[in-house]
């Protein structure tokens, strides 16, 4: 029985709220319960659940996977709140503005150690490959998150250094999540690897979307402040591009813009929207984007599998490039 | 060929110091390799590799999850420094002191993954029931942690609550790794249960024993600031067992005494301990700790061992509960 995408997310979703929590501490079991009932679109586990499925595997022997990717997931989440003083995600407080900063670690552990528990339950020849992955995908996400930080206070930073920095924190746990169902599912070690390699452009992808919805969309759809990362000054891929491509007069503009302070936020990120729009940057991201997208394409279907079989997985990866998932 | 304790730990320490890190980013790891090299007494990883060689198991088998064991306890540290304010650990300054916050947790976490990455390492036949305990155990030292941070805000601390608190935050991961030490051997399960309890024993006892020294020892010898926990106000075993025996007077007298001020922290010192003396809480507290030493002494006995064989680990770990190791 092959299930749709739609129809693992909501699977997924009912045995991720079906986990039960101990009663106390409720300092570091209300936040857990409240960081994972937020919803979001599931996209690491539902990625992994599809991949093992075309790959033949058992829902119920890729599960505990994909319940600890997406555990994984909101643990870094949590963490990044607190080092990016983020105060809303999805809309709602994040979990150390609703407590406090303590709660916000020691939750965020506790999460982590909770997705690494579940590994326990997959089949024990598969472990050691499924450790190793889960595990050094891990350090590499906090290597992405560091490096991210980094750029805050670096004067320079290179597109180059950016899109490691995206391989690192976004896009390596995506192709993770892929390969994790081809692994449960015994695949062949070529098409496993083949999955991680879809996974990053993908990724890649994904995070400079990521970028730009930050300016070119608005709050209700996309759950975040828009232009969050204008006012905090962050070094996106709009951002990098913009310096890359602009003459000194425009540069100046730009550093006269993004010297605004925060009481100038509405100017701020209208002004730096316009210069983005002088230079293209929308379209140019949108190009980025679909590079990553046809890399991504060509990897894919060289996957030795009918077209029929791996279709469903073409089909939300490449909607979810597009963040149309 | 049988090591001493003193040897395993020489080989332990150089297995530890031989681990490689990457250059970059340098934020991330300078503080991993900091903290991992600031020695202690790797009591944890000991026990794990003395337990492993009494059951005839092989060092090089156990050296993964020795590491692994440790490298977690030092990530507990470092995000418990955070969350305690505690400027200095083993006479140097905490890991986010000497860089700042977001440094303390990224690092952390990824100590968190790379001790976890370790477990790749161990007999796959073994790996479900030592990723079983080893993540369902930190996850209880979380839980002790938050308890711990709970009854800083809680007007009623009682003594078993606390007993409970200082079993999860100390004495499971003792255990476990005692315990570890005896799967990675393959001892019967009997056996293995066994040094798990007799660990919950010497744990509770070590950290009395931590609470005692806090204040009855001098900073020199033991690496942190004296009284540190009377300044703070800390909810520790004396301070609970006084308020427990105090008469209304000898209340009064300690509130009085803990509601001073930082400014005076010497007095406030002094009066508390004095306080402690005239109820006599050093004599109760040795009482308590010899208690739980007697009871670790009569399963350990019952462990199916030869004496002699059984005889380096009974050595060690009631040392350590004496805190003489």
């Amino acid at each position: 029985m092959a299930y749709s995408a739609e129809e693992l997310r909501n699977i997924f979703e009912s045995e991720l709220g079906s986990i039960s929590y101990p009663n106390e501490p409720k300092l570091l079991y209300n936040p857990i319960e409240y960081a994972l009932s937020q919803g979001g679109k599931r996209l690491r586990p539902v990625l992994l659940l599809l991949t093992n499925q075309i790959f033949g595997g058992a829902i119920e022997k890729a599960m505990p996977a994909a319940l600890a990717i997406e555990i994984f997931h909101n643990f870094t989440l949590v963490h990044d709140d607190i080092m990016d003083a983020a105060p809303l995600r999805r809309n709602v407080p994040t979990v150390y503005k609703k407590w406090n900063q303590n709660v916000g670690i020691l939750s965020g552990d506790t999460m982590f150690a909770q997705s690494s528990r579940l590994l326990a339950k997959i089949e024990p020849s598969l472990l050691p490959e499924i450790i190793e992955l889960f595990f050094k995908t891990a350090i590499e996400v906090c290597e992405g998150q560091q490096y991210d930080m980094d750029f805050e206070s670096q004067e320079e930073v290179s597109l180059e250094t950016y899109m490691e920095m995206i391989r690192l924190k976004t896009a390596v746990l995506l192709a993770t999540s892929l390969k994790t169902g081809a692994i449960l599912a015994k695949a062949p070690v070529s098409e496993s690897e083949k999955l991680y390699t879809f996974g990053i452009h993908i990724g890649l992808a994904f995070q400079i979307m990521d970028d730009l919805l930050d300016v070119f969309s608005d709050q209700e759809l996309f759950g975040k402040q828009t232009g969050n990362d204008i006012v905090t000054n962050k070094k996106t891929w709009l951002y990098l591009k913009a310096y890359d491509l602009a003459d000194e007069a425009t540069k100046a503009k730009l550093d006269s813009a993004f010297g605004l302070s925060n009481q100038f936020a509405k100017v701020k990120v209208e002004t730096v929207t316009e210069l983005y729009n002088s230079l293209g940057i929308k379209e140019l991201a949108y190009q980025e984007i679909s590079n990553h997208y046809l890399k991504a394409v060509k990897v894919f279907e060289s996957i030795d599998l009918p077209d029929e079989t791996k279709e469903p997985l073409k089909k939300i990866t490449l909607a979810m490039a597009k963040r149309a998932f």
